[in-house]
């Protein structure tokens, strides 16, 4: 039933570590993918480092009063089981409904996920025990916290299934960044292509940051007409660093 | 993946085919079950009589332009399997996120499930092409209608899983019963008692609504206290029909 | 605790029920009140007849397990006790918090208000069972319906204190006017001043619906310039039927 | 200031009249373009006609007790003013920010639409006075009803101005059809494109429907595999009526 | 009118200081309450402490203009006369109906309360002068801030009555625990049960902490299996620090 | 088509540097305008500076794949042309519907507005690559971020326009201030009566905190009776300062 985790190949990671998620959405709508942003996946601090993974996803639906029970979370369809089967390196993106009042993981959780080596967790719901889940060390990208548990307002049914977060569809294995503005998707079909031209859109708006900073009125210069793009052109030849 | 398909009871149906929702909630809610009514599953025209079967459920997560395409419709999963995988009596249920910008379906995918002996359709998005759907003579309960396509928002994932729809968590064979009011879960372990309770429950409120006719006000009437029960009691036994 | 409820003098009922809530909140505006249409007030059926009358506050908070029990009913604070407080003519208006999926009343409420003298209900909530409602013959401005019972959703705390209702602060014997566009409050210290204005707003816009009509085009008219308030004038002065 | 209103083609009004807004949204949706639909544009009555007509579009801005006042229906930026520029055929698109608590439009102000020939309206808002408005003969779609002025919550700033309508761009002499599902908005510029290839797809559907009826199945049929397009090409060369 | 203020003993308030909401929530639902979680109630600084009080209820309805107006501030019934009858330690609990943009509070009423020895202020609304609350020092758990003052979207009606609060039916008296994840509410009858099983859940959650902290995966450890739950009980009794 | 821009008198930015937005509220709401507060824009780091400007206008509506796409950045009504008409010393004021899914601006537009001296930056919508912009030193009161860029969500259609922010009519050259609590609008006309009534309005608090500091009671003096009132004039007239 579920999809088999896939790993991903560092170099992806390493460059993708680079990029801001704001430059990997311009370039995806440049290739018409104008719903990849995850929304509500706010960093829980202020300080979480850019990420790059792979997805495993977790589905709730509502809360049942007659499955939503604190028994439920022994049972083998369980986020405990779910955690059991997230490989290291991976984001953990959990369909959480939009729910607000439920904190879908605590410490506990969070902490085994941490031991597991996930390296992030991104949910369009929220967190519990903020104290708790802060000690963990887990960078979580969510909406926010309630210390009601996940029962309260959620049925877990399944992993490593399509899913919605944040009005976005996620597949497994799809790939994730997420850094300071939030969480964005690349369809795993596309990372190649969208890696190329992610770098060199990097380089273009850092050539006209530097334009900016220098004095020049934006009209020409961003999007560069054609007199810019042949400055821009020579300098990027001058200082190609890519080797 | 999908669960099987059951046949519902034809006894099942005659009895709660005599139950209204506001019936069904009470007693579900007597039995500490508060979150099973679909919200925004409306009649589309006033005039549908009430429904009882089983929940044939279909899955949607929002659409992204690389999936939820025409193309997609002819998919080996695509909600066209889907319907030709229903079988007769059964209430087709599509969590569609609450999606009203979007149509799940139109005239010729409605047609083809009147045809397969579909008894109802229920959803928390919204049908396409009013008029095209009406003439089908399709029942359904939704949020409205509205004209594009579900890709325009909706990627369809898949079908007789557990799904959230109208905040309710509905699993593959649930009973469903939906009338004027809208759509009631019924969830398919409790069903026996369910009826059992909601039979008395309607006997009930008709003697106590004869009572209101006659003049009696309502303290001590609705809830009975022990007196009106008592009396209520002797009506019952004089005018047992069940044999 | 409660405000006693307060009769409504024969003649205005008679001069409100010429009045639209259209003038009316017209009227009330141009004395600097923006805030007296009660939102999500709609008639249950097209056909209900304007109403005029002292509004009747009943008071819901959200629900919770160990008080919203349908023990509860039988308890000495219940909508039960209120509705028997009711006296004939009152409008009962219910503050619900706005809450759609359980409904406030259903069938044996209602005729019981209808048996009352209870002219009609207006609530930013909703009723269950539609059609047991509509054979009570009670008129009721609502937001729709749904199947499961208050205590679903709702606790009662009282009657005839100060409520909000549809986004607007309504007191007890304020007076109330709902038609077909919906429910206004006038609040009771201004009474006479807005029947007044009214009627005279009434004149004017059907004559300006009259030379519209004849067409007339709008700049001038509507408001109207001074010579078009003259004539107005001459015509009011020559078809006055006041006496 | 605003821009000149332009007529629209009346082969192109037939063409249109003959085609639902579930076709021409999928038609746009092939051509890229997943926002063309007007959100909470419903028809005020159910047995309104479709309409084809450009875009006359007017803009508010949220009320300030300084500014939205009975006073500023005398300015020369007013709605009068601007119902005084609307051309015979056109369909009025009025922004009003899904406000639903204040009515841009009463009896008055569409009786000169209707007197000046306007095709009908269409807005993210509500009118108010239900009967009146009704009795005009005007055709509206929009959110509903609400009796309290445009004043009491927007502010009137222009017309034919580009404005935002149920979450669209719509810029003056686009065009507009609208229908039982609500309505669709085609950019000038694809009018050619879009007709042809409706026209197609209404046939399309057409013959697909009539194979539904006949006992096919989905998969294969809709969309058509290679043998169904043969049939559907071979059925349409022997039916062409287009001359 | 108003429920007379009760002390809350000096033990409870230092056991449930040591207990976290997320805790408390888990407890009540097991209890059957799944609705005591105050939504909306974030802390205005990250760093207030947990606190435990009864609470104060006041109760706002939406503004009227002939009511909600500075003038009111005088009234007898205002927040003014509300705040002095607040007793030492209690918790205020403010239904503000959610509303965002008028602030309930400002820098002198906070003053005020501090100085009356009042523990914290809890709302579904907001404040508003951010840096003047953050200089009386009061705790406040709320949804943010804003400039306009209260009578902008708000009129006072009492206190120590039943009110709503963050969809949570708070009633007088009411016990209430505030932390970083926000307020969550213990009825007053349920207070001795709830502590007791707080703390023996707070020490197994540390003990189930400690284990996955040395590496035990998730299945048979939360929830515990019967050999988990027979090392805890080992462990507890061995590390029995209670008397 | 644009207003043009005009300056603002030094005097009074300097005077209303002193006046916070709460009491510039108080004061309006006196005058009778309630709804002049910025909804949703919340400053984007804590400690921005206060800031008195006149509104300089952006209008978007929504994004249409026909006109909103990285090619349009370069059309002359675009964001690049209205931030090079922006004067020194102006706030920028973006109408942006609310739309939370993409940022208007990123840290190359900001940088140029910081080159050309605009003061400030307020917004019902977001920005993006918050590291970026936060680099340039431009303050901003907004949503919050979004990576996505404008064109994802938003189409530009022009500046010095009245627009729609935050719920708010904001017409150029309107007057702002924005401090930690968000953003409100002082109309042009009421300009310097607002000032002398704030001016003594931040006084009077003033003189109200040192007594609640003191230790008095909030009846009679919040708002002061006549005897404090006395008092207060008596300690106004001893400290005079702006003799």
């Amino acid at each position: 039933m579920e999809t088999e985790p896939l790993a991903l190949d560092a170099k992806v990671i390493q460059a993708l570590s680079g990029v801001s998620t704001a430059t990997l959405t311009t370039v995806l709508l440049k290739k018409g993918l104008r719903n990849v942003w995850l929304r509500g996946t706010r960093p829980l601090t202020p300080d979480q480092p850019r990420l790059v993974g792979r997805a495993f996803t977790l589905r709730f639906v509502p809360a049942r009063e007659d499955l939503a029970t604190p028994a439920s979370w022994g049972s083998p369809i369980s986020t405990r089981a779910a955690i059991e089967a997230m490989p290291a390196g991976c984001i953990a993106v959990v369909g959480a409904l939009g729910v607000t009042d439920a904190g879908i993981f605590g410490d506990i959780l969070c902490a085994r996920m941490k031991t597991r080596g996930v390296a992030g967790l991104v949910t369009d719901g929220v967190v519990r025990d903020l104290a708790g889940v802060l000690g963990t060390g887990l960078p979580v990208w969510c909406q926010g916290t309630a210390a009601p548990p996940s029962v309260a307002g959620l049925t877990f049914v399944g992993w490593q299934e399509p899913i919605a977060c944040g009005g976005v569809a996620v597949f497994p294995n799809d790939v994730i960044v997420v850094d300071a503005d939030g969480a964005v998707l690349i369809p795993a079909a596309l990372l190649d292509d969208v890696i190329a031209a992610a770098l060199e859109q990097e380089r273009l708006e850092s050539w006209i940051m530097s334009q900016v900073e220098a004095g020049m009125p934006l009209p020409g210069l961003y999007p560069p007409n054609e007199a810019n793009t042949a400055r821009y052109r020579a300098w990027a030849k001058a200082n190609d660093t890519r080797g």
